[in-house]
């Protein structure tokens, strides 16, 4: 399939940017979970715009309405359908995207891909929006992790060539990980934090944009998660993270480093501690042939620079087939990285919950 | 599924390094393709081993049966399952895998995992061995790419901090990347490889290993292929790649790089050439929103180095839980990557001819 | 997956009897597929209900809203999600549905299936309602079928064992097929629908209900459609037949009564007719070897009396574990066939459109 | 997929009849189940042939061979893969298959599906041959479910016209089950049995052929088994039941014949017996809204008489579009029946398994 991810937690995700609505069916959760409707909606208020100069001035409630599928207030075991209507549409903003190729953007690809039928109105399904369901259904994994002593940490790691510092993600307590959630900017450093803003904000000024890395650790998982081969723990959460817009790097553990050792100084050698067994190191991040080994799960993305900027660009009509010249108008985000931190946490919450949900494999 | 991947290229993986054999079955292929049984062997033969003092002595001739699907030299339409019977099998050397966990490999996890039940001789179904099933189904995808322009061009990029020097990969003409592809340590610059052969051997007399970095582009391809969201043509490869053994980070274009770049520098401008759409630069690897732009496809995957090292190394007794030593004798491979090309490769061809296959999805 | 079909028609189905929509998402479809609303709402008013005394007195609009996956009157490529919002819910009826299992329904089994968390008012999400969005998807299988010359024909066969006279189905031509679907109790023969019609009066009267079987010819489909072993034709349509809450049976071409033929008479021989291969019978109903072979594809299903019968019953309190007896009140169908017919068609035109949009799967 | 089923026991099936062999894939197994070698041959010694007047002569020994995935008598939770190698393979028997339809057969029909590529040699992946992979997968899935109390009882309920007699199915015991599986000629009344076969050595003798209808019981089974809409215990069983080879019709419980009752006589009221719940009759063969309610499932396949008959028949062919004859020499069954009596509890057990294996999806 396409627009679907998923062996246990099966999540298929559908709108355009100006469609009358965006949502997606959850099918064949357990039932019985509680679905905590403020703790998802505070996941996508993260995610939403509005709140700073570097990003847009979109302002969607993304208020999501339950179609299906919850009953006082748990799952009921069948699908769960859920949509965020589109309140805020201006469809006139749009218009020259259906022939000129917005450098960067889906716009030419997605032209060819189907056929020239898509809805280009803000990018439709192409749009940065369709990432508010992903973060729905992380919202509610996350729920669920949480309740199981699992949680997700994750922080802006660098902007441009400006890194976060501070503590090891790894060492991250749960309070810890939810103070930096609450940071409009989420970085370990305030200070670093504000480094990459001002620049960010300098972009912005000169009509660009900047990218970065976020950070992420899943801590508390179990040992023992993962299928084998093409169900490697890494593939599919890899293969979540690159559905993510702006998404053109992922690396595990040591990631690309790990590439500059040593064999001896990259094998994570096991210890017990107090009846459990540990790696001294972590450089394969938690994960040994796609398998979960009990340390936290820890990877990166690389978010490129929002290619919406306002400076003039050449580019091509791809109706006429002839060079052109573009200036994007009206609003976007001069840095996508802070909001795109909940959508990463909700990747990996996502992926952790479907290999929670798939169970102990073993006859007994 | 688990050992399962593909839409319309549908592959499933099977067996374990001492198991009778090693295979798959490739399910749904349209009828009338070609089966090149040589150049799949040529491909397997760049796999295998035994061609270098840095790489392993196990001398299996991975020569593959086919048990049903084609008839007369082509695809019947109906499963293609083949197999590869494991000849060399030395069961006795890996007998204290079954509680003593290799630092960097899957023993613990997979105990954890399989409950014990899993096969551990010579790392069973974790072994690297399994890759010959991905290269058996990646030389048939490359035989029908081929025969449509399509080519993978792949180098070693670099061995620990040794990078290969040489001509921009996205330009290589199809003889240039089949001359590289016969080299038996393939960079584009002999001089740089010596460096990176002699780095590996260096390692070796000291009883460590090295890693690297692969470099793949994937020319010819039209336009207009991937699929909305997770069908990102970016997210389907990398589920592949993260299914790789010893794989840690995959990034297309200028991957993590592009992080530190503006927007304005890394948007690829459009523009006409011979009445084909092509881009200026290609920081997004030819792919926008998850979708081919025409440009070629180019992605690195990084390749740590290999966990069985001789040197002595302190781990666990999973079965006792008590802390120990280990040394890892027998036969294994001092840098793993001139191995590795023609399986990266592979996945790249495999996910060309799936979303090949997936044809034209347009109402015509 | 569970609530979903398909391999190239994707569909997932949605919502319970009283939550707040119950809907679908058709996913990857190809682009540019006209959406045909009108025949879209007139096949689900076929299936809507209060227009006869034997049938339940809800009214629901069921008014389609498309939420995503159309643009300017045709399918984007991207998913189509669609929701027919619940309007009419009288919940207070259904309060002791919670623990009294009505015989003949899911109450008992869905409260084991689901530990007690599922939506019962109504019948949840077993409710003959959702059949809603299957007659969605159908309507507009049925648009794109016909624009191509392919048909359903079907006609209530019988109502218990009065039995319709007229054409044989497989001579149906398109405007005969057509006449029979406006009919409100589509029979072939008047006479014979008005003493089916008699029967179920009368057995509302008795505070009774009867069943039937349904009869479906797919015409001008051409050979080839089908899939190896489990991808017969025939396993596909009957997974979806089985579907439709009260179908207890599926039969294809002679159907159980080719049992009672020697093999020379069930054996359709071909014959060349003006440069077309046909058959002089068609016993095998249109499918050999699970792939169509060009004759009508001509199935049956047999429709269970409606459950819900007024009579008093004796069931058991499954909160308690205690014999009991129940009263079933309310509106419900003393005859469900009629209603059933466009969800018969729905699912034949959902198979077909599967297989068509599958391609030629053959080399070229 | 097509040649694919499952969503728990996840079965692959490949092969031709003339191919090297035919076999299987089963995935995601969980680690630890035992095989029982045994078990499964003498389960497939059932549905081999030669054993009697009626049935070919062709002597394989349907000996499989496991290639993965098995580890000192256990699963090991990665890919069991095995193979049936095919060693009586007379192609000469069958040249003309390539041009020639015989009726009832798969030959034209594949021809056109497989543009002519596909293997033709006895019947190729048309072959009942390939049931055998189902009946090894059947025998894995009947020792599991034997090993937890659940068991299928199934007997041939008619040839022909002639019905067995005996006890009510659903009374069955295991040991009596076991005794009626031993029988060469699997029914209930020996006396009815003679007749049948002595009307399938008539058919023979008159070079003809005929079917039956086979009955099937799974006892033991828990409520609460099934998923909803698409995914009904009755939709997943019909589906393997139609991918065999000559099932035409498929029905559960009273099937056809309770479209001829009342809702009042069909309701299977329920009563406690003992703290169990149970139905005073099983009209709905143990499902109710897809789900199963903890009483014997119950069904009946429709076989139809082998399509290979030695009288002289007229047919077209294909290849050239003209009318000829043909006269089908070589061996072949005049019953196919009692051949696939295992095939259908096969059927039976692997879907039983695959509900099982799915576990309890509720959150606890």
């Amino acid at each position: 399939m396409s627009s679907y991810w998923g062996k246990n937690f099966k999540l298929t995700v559908f709108g355009e940017s100006h469609s009358r609505g965006i949502g997606g069916v959850i099918d064949d959760l357990p039932a019985g979970i509680p679905v905590d409707m403020e703790g998802i909606e505070r996941m996508l208020a993260r995610r939403a715009t509005g709140m700073s100069a570097i990003t847009t001035a979109r302002k969607e409630p993304d208020k999501p309405e339950i179609l299906s599928g919850v009953f006082n207030g748990r799952t009921t075991g069948t699908p769960l359908a859920f949509v965020i209507y589109n309140s805020d549409r201006h469809s006139a903003d749009y218009s020259n995207l259906a022939e000129n190729a917005r450098p960067g953007h889906a716009d030419y690809s997605g032209f060819v891909r189907y056929g020239g039928f898509n809805d280009y109105r803000g990018g439709g399904h192409f749009s940065g929006r369709l990432t508010a369901p992903l973060v729905f259904a992380g919202g509610l994994a996350t729920g669920f992790l949480e309740s199981r002593g699992i949680y997700c940490a994750a922080h802006i790691k660098s902007i441009t060539d400006i890194e976060d510092e501070g503590p090891d993600i790894e060492s991250l307590t749960y309070e810890q990980a939810k103070a930096v959630k609450d940071k409009p900017f989420p970085t370990f450093s305030d200070e670093r934090g504000k480094l990459m803003y001002d620049r960010a904000l300098e972009a912005k000024n000169s009509l660009d944009s900047v990218g970065g890395v976020i950070e992420c650790s899943i801590a508390g998982l179990p040992a023992g998660l993962g299928d084998p081969i093409f169900g490697a723990f890494e593939s599919r959460l890899a293969e979540l993270l690159f559905a993510v817009p702006a998404v053109k790097g992922v690396e595990f553990g040591a990631g690309f480093g790990i590439t500059e050792m040593t064999g001896s100084a990259a094998n994570d050698e096991f210890y017990m501690d107090g009846g459990r067994v540990r790696t001294k190191t972590n450089n394969n991040g938690g994960i040994n042939g796609g398998i979960t080994n009990g340390m936290p799960v820890v990877f990166r993305a690389a978010v490129k620079p929002t290619p919406s900027v306002s400076r003039p660009q050449s580019t091509v009509n791809f109706k006429t087939g002839t060079d052109t010249g573009l200036v994007i108008k009206g609003r976007h985000d001069a840095c996508i990285v802070p909001r795109a931190v909940p959508v990463i946490e909700s990747c990996a919450a996502l992926c952790a919950m479907d290999f929670l949900l798939g169970g102990k494999k073993i006859n007994d």
